[in-house]
């Protein structure tokens, strides 16, 4: 089997297309540095600089992406494909084909606008949110909206709404529809949890406010990332304001970023988790597929699966703290004194709405994502417009989590998303949790997930991960990928059992 | 005038000259960000797709500086540059013209395989020296020399010698007969004063072990970086095993990296203040001018003229200490106690002959590159041979410094600029000793340095540097620029004279 692989892969067609796919690659290799350097380390003054070099390589990216030369030489693989009745292989020339069908479709002018103005954009919605000003951001909002709908109008097809096509850019397969039928098991789900829990919630314990040393925080969540299984020889952790997961070249270079505070350890440590979690998916691809789909991820939903399984599925957990607390006490014995991993699994689960979407808890952070799709669908349908949408903000807010923001600040300028152009990727920090409950459920046919976590042991369920979920690159869709690796479809009746058993077990309703 | 400068830069020729000029500087820009990552954060499991990456974008930038459009642009920016008789404008077309034709003459494949032989080369450089495996980094020495030959010969005009070709790819106008020369009066002149002070040399002062805490060194060494005059918003300090300067974007985005030691301050201080000279250089670029030649270093030797400038005209006096000496104290108050002024430039003023070049002192220092200049001569002449390098270095070592290296390592292998094809580069460091020395000299004529430098106040020898030596870019070639500035020639009887009296004042012989 294996020479038989070894055969195709080498066959001269396969060969000539992976050389025009690593030259759109290597472009894109580029691009991510640059993207990289601009959060950590580029100063501010170099900002115009960037934003027209970044716009100048994703014109030759695309332009590449356009190439006659490589519609021709798929047309050589795709013979070769359905000849040979290699699986991996006829995936591969699926996803290269929609790719390129994809690019044929958006002119390069279009690319190059877009990497263009996404630098200021995201400049102006920063300098926004910091002044509290939404009419400062406002017409570059409307840009970024008019940029992302003809985009979607160049790909679509048949009768396909705009937001459709966008939600597809993040999450292939998925549809208004069928995220709406989400929203309305899940919401009723979240909020009978929450109606429960709230009523009982007890503060934060008082050894939760540190002080924790940031150093010593910094070593003990490259602790836990190493042993949970992110590789360091392939990576490499930063500080950043906002914590971010980066793979300039999958599955050999794949970054994570992180910050830390002296009174609160969660944000560092979780953090840390969270972004570990999407390393390790990317670092998971076969390098033998290196620079093509089948090294890429399928979909942001995925993606996001890994991140909070580690985080939440795992992290949060008394099985976790049985293991990782003593580790912890070497570090803050004094402030951990008496501490237990009960103690530590209550803290960190608390249930409790809120403004901000980043902060919210694992139970109320589904309605932050519900009103979020209910936004962007409307602005980009136009029923909403661009000036009234902090007000529709306000009024969701109230409705979904029983607060509202004392400015917009806190509420409608807290997201970089759509100061990036990116509607309809909300979605799919939802769907990852949807998915991550499903492996997690699954992998426990096979393996006592908190005993292995009580003992330190990760390797069983990083294997299962590894073959069902990272290895497959892009060979699967969502769905199917989904399917395949657990017998069953996509089921939010099965996050909100989870999550309910999760609750009960924790907090005691 | 100020009128009439913005009408030249305003024509249509300039602009559409601007724009070609641009668009290699954006590749540039990429490839510079790559290089200073790969040195920074990158994996080592990252370097292979980033040796491509760097290929694939020299190749991008050298086909557009091929450009046929760009020949035709020149043409037409060349007609209206003489009608206008704008002396900038007429330097700009200049060297717009010598970097097209020199593109011209290079095969981009010759580009592309230089860039991407680069990262092995100095990988299989790092490991040899690591290990003091000399013939393990035979053969790519071997491969950077031929490349290095064949580039030069597709270069050359007329009867230049090789070996001059590459010279002028670092510092135009010089000939290795010149440089020979300049050997010739230096070498005694430095082996003078060498005989002088070594006998009489006394060991470091006790308080000069330290400790030196690390955060402690790097905020002091910001505070002179940011009193002397590197500015920080346009700028940032990173650590690295060795020090450098890289220009991403010049004069908007100018780095400079650090190390630090807790057993010794001066490779920290002295490194950063190298570091910033080198950075102001490129900060002092005219952002008008910005991707042109009028917005790019003349040259590696009025580059490293900046830097030690800095570092030891400025850096290495009692007048320095006069002033930076309390501030230090703040830090290291214990270490510190009763140290004086003078203590401190006598400590910081050895005169030691020793193996290693960048430990080297600054009167020691010359010895090191005539020592290279001849050996690298030889090698690319062919009269000496890869497989009898190391030999010929000890032998010379011995020769010149009187000290003979027990391995390899602290030998042949010191040096990374070999393993990256950079022959002909290692004299523009003793050149930029030279020059310093000028600018030092001529700057007397109306400034009082050592009052000035001693209150703490550099804005009248920033100024000088600025106007006359960073502001031109490639305006004036090297000995015109020198001569503009000082009104002299290049002469090496200054810096002998200079070097002697500093000697003088401090060694008191």
């Amino acid at each position: 089997m294996s020479d038989n692989v070894s055969i195709q892969t080498d066959h001269e067609s396969i060969v000539e297309l992976k050389g025009h796919l690593k030259s759109i690659a290597l472009i894109q290799h580029a691009a991510t540095i640059l993207s990289w350097d601009q959060e950590t380390h580029m100063p501010a003054s170099g900002g115009d600089v960037r934003a027209e070099a970044l716009g100048e390589l994703a014109g030759i990216a695309h332009g590449r992406a356009q190439d006659p030369k490589l519609g021709e030489s798929i047309e050589r693989a795709e013979e070769f494909a359905h000849s040979s009745g290699d699986e991996k292989i006829i995936a591969l020339v699926r996803e290269v084909r929609l790719d390129h069908e994809r690019s044929l479709k958006i002119p390069v002018e279009h690319a190059t606008e877009t990497a263009e103005v996404s630098s200021p954009a995201v400049q102006a919605w920063q300098a926004a949110r910091e002044n509290d000003d939404f009419p400062a951001f406002a017409p570059l909002l409307q840009k970024q909206i008019e940029l992302e709908s003809r985009a979607a109008e160049y790909l679509r097809e048949d009768e396909v709404c705009i937001y459709d096509v966008l939600m597809n850019k993040y999450e292939r397969g998925m549809t208004s529809e069928f995220f709406s039928d989400i929203c309305r098991q899940v919401v009723p789900g979240l909020k009978g949890i929450i109606d429960r829990v709230v009523a009982r919630a007890l503060p934060a314990p008082d050894f939760f406010k540190g002080p924790w040393d940031k150093d010593k925080q910094l070593q003990f969540s490259r602790d836990v990332a190493t042993q949970i299984g992110y590789d360091f020889s392939r990576g490499a952790l930063d500080l950043t304001a906002h914590p971010f997961c980066t793979s300039p070249a999958s599955p050999v270079d794949v970054r994570i970023t992180t910050r830390v505070y002296e009174e609160n350890f969660t944000s560092n440590l979780y953090g840390v988790i969270h972004e570990a979690g999407h390393a390790m998916y990317e670092q998971g691809f076969d390098p033998e597929w290196m620079h093509t789909p089948l090294c890429d991820a399928i979909s942001l939903g995925i993606h996001e699966s890994q991140s909070r399984f580690w985080e939440n599925d795992i992290g949060r957990t008394e099985s976790f703290w049985n293991h990782f607390l003593p580790q912890m006490k070497t570090y803050f014995p004094r402030v951990l004194e008496g501490v237990s991993a009960n103690d530590m699994a209550l803290a960190v689960n608390p249930v409790n709405p809120s403004l901000i979407r980043v902060d919210a808890d694992e139970v109320t952070y589904g309605l932050h994502i519900a009103l979020r799709f209910e936004l962007e669908q409307a602005l980009i349908s136009g029923d909403l417009s661009v000036s009234d949408l902090p007000g529709a903000w306000n009024q969701k807010m109230q409705e979904y989590l029983g607060v509202t923001p004392e400015s917009d600040k806190n509420g409608v300028l807290q997201d970089i998303h759509w100061s990036m152009g990116a509607f309809g990727y909300f979605p799919t920090y939802l769907l990852g949790s949807l998915y991550s409950a499903q492996f997690f459920e699954a992998i426990s046919e096979s393996i006592d997930i908190h005993k292995d976590v009580s003992a330190g042991e990760f390797g069983g369920i990083f294997d299962w991960l590894q073959e069902r979920v990272h290895r497959p690159g892009r060979q699967y869709v969502p769905l199917d990928l989904l399917e395949r690796a657990v017998g069953k479809g996509l089921d939010p009746a099965i996050f909100i059992d989870h999550l309910d058993r999760k609750v009960k077990a924790i907090h005691g309703v």
